[in-house]
């Protein structure tokens, strides 16, 4: 059996990785992220080097910044489609890695943290793993049993828009498109243009309304994918106290509703337990799979 | 190989049907809700005497009512759990069943009518088929390439909080959770409690504010599940005009940002094409799934 392949592919930088079958890493590197004929040029060229290395490759995993073409149906499956990257919208992960010849499994960068924390992190023996990054973004990426879920397309979660504890708290939100969905109201951009400071400067009422946006959230995750464990990261995480009000919020929301939710949700709502490590190690595990489950969205072309 | 067995059970009837195993009707009945134990007997009784007829039962499928404990995990896996309905809690379907010594996969009845209607419905060669029903209850299940979706536990989506078009609308909702949730807004009988009128009776104004309601959570869905079809059953959908109001409303929601949806809803939303048929055609699909695929939900014990 050959090696797995991994990528993170971010928009600033892509972590590249040569894993052995069983997923153990053999080699890595960084590439700074600039137009896709480069950047992949330059790609292919530290896996072909690694791979006479170390041995031939068997498959790859992406784990990519998006929006992409995930739709399994479609010609144009594995392209960026309207990303404001320049020179990004059409760049194709199919086409980049062609030249290897092997099966290449591609989902977004949320689905391949929420693979990585189900494979090795805080969602390890856990059935159902949501991973949500707050960010600059927000994004979440859900695993059941191993298998990343997507729809028509890749879910888009940070966009849903939260009921408000009140409507008129000050703040119509920031997004272009929706105004105060979740990534108007509580992405990082969002929280310094409306109180000109990062969360973790705010105070304790702005962190308890942020809070409740999240919540919010987490309460329709619950009802809505019913998540064995719901991780949390991103750069707005890093303030102190708001993990622990986002499960008393959620559980208050739920109301004793859903069963599994009814108790303290220590062991629920999480913060990762990979770290930066989540992406790359969730790429390896896409590109494991789509050697023993070769079926949407793990896709050979 | 041996025939199929569907039952969708409902709060005040049961449909038990057997099938070849192509999924051909070959028999029917009905059976009133009672207590578990005088209910289960005569769906058995007539199970024996129907496959005396007509040949052996491979498998059951049942979409039944609930809450229910579907933890593959679980020592319960097959129970009722805190249903209000007299005598229901602890009721086991494995158990009812386990005479027959064959696989018994068990669902909600919402998973089991998008399972229908994936099957033979509004959602025949589509990806991801989510179905909501809006009567007495809101449920909505969801089925990805012929499996339906669960987490730690079912799906219980008619308790999200819509987002509202103004808070102080004139009214607090019903649900005895959540108040303002999905169920507690725009159920059956949260639109009589609060106007005294099922929806069909209603003004155009109000039909609008419920429109509004479902599409705030019909974009949710669309965001967090992306299916290629959402199917809107149930009483309240008998209201002329909601169903096209609910497919503009989604669409001005989603405000251009999820390409899929960024175009008239026509064959996105749409009314179910099994009528009352999804649930017990469903039912006999969710027992052949498990002869083909026997991993959860599709669960032999």
């Amino acid at each position: 059996m050959g090696l797995i392949a991994g990528i993170e592919a971010g928009g600033t930088k892509f972590v590249a990785a040569l894993a052995s079958p069983d997923g153990r890493l053999l080699d890595r590197t960084r590439i700074a992220t600039r137009a896709p004929a480069e950047t992949f040029a330059e790609l292919a060229e530290w896996f072909a080097a690694t791979a006479r290395r170390h041995g031939p490759i068997a498959a790859f995993g992406v784990a990519s910044f998006g929006p992409l073409d995930l739709d399994p149906a479609s010609p144009t499956h594995g392209s960026f489609t309207t990303t404001p990257k320049p020179g990004w919208s059409g760049a194709n992960w199919h086409e980049a890695l062609g030249q290897f010849g092997v099966p290449v499994a591609i989902d977004t960068d949320v689905n391949g943290a929420a693979m990585g924390e189900w494979m090795a992190g805080a969602g390890r023996g856990r059935r159902t793993v949501a991973y949500t990054t707050v960010g600059t973004g927000i994004g979440t990426g859900v695993v059941t049993d191993g298998r990343p879920l997507f729809g028509a397309s890749h879910y888009e979660m940070g966009h849903v828009r939260p009921a408000r504890p009140a409507l008129d708290d000050g703040w119509h939100g920031n997004c272009p498109f929706h105004g105060d969905c979740l990534e108007g109201l509580v992405s990082g951009p969002a929280i310094i243009a409306r109180w000109g400071t990062d969360l973790s400067q705010a105070s304790e009422a702005q962190v308890m309304l942020v809070a409740d946006y999240l919540a919010e959230f987490a309460a329709s995750l619950a009802l809505m994918h019913a998540p064995d464990v719901m991780i949390f990261g991103g750069g707005v995480f890093n303030t102190p106290g708001l993990l622990e009000a986002l499960r008393e919020k959620t559980r208050a929301k739920l109301a004793g509703y859903a069963a599994f939710y009814d108790r303290p949700l220590d062991d629920v709502i999480v913060a990762p337990a990979l770290g930066d490590g989540a992406g790359i190690t969730g790429a390896i595990a896409l590109g494991r799979s789509i050697l023993s489950n070769p079926s949407p969205p793990a896709k050979s072309r």
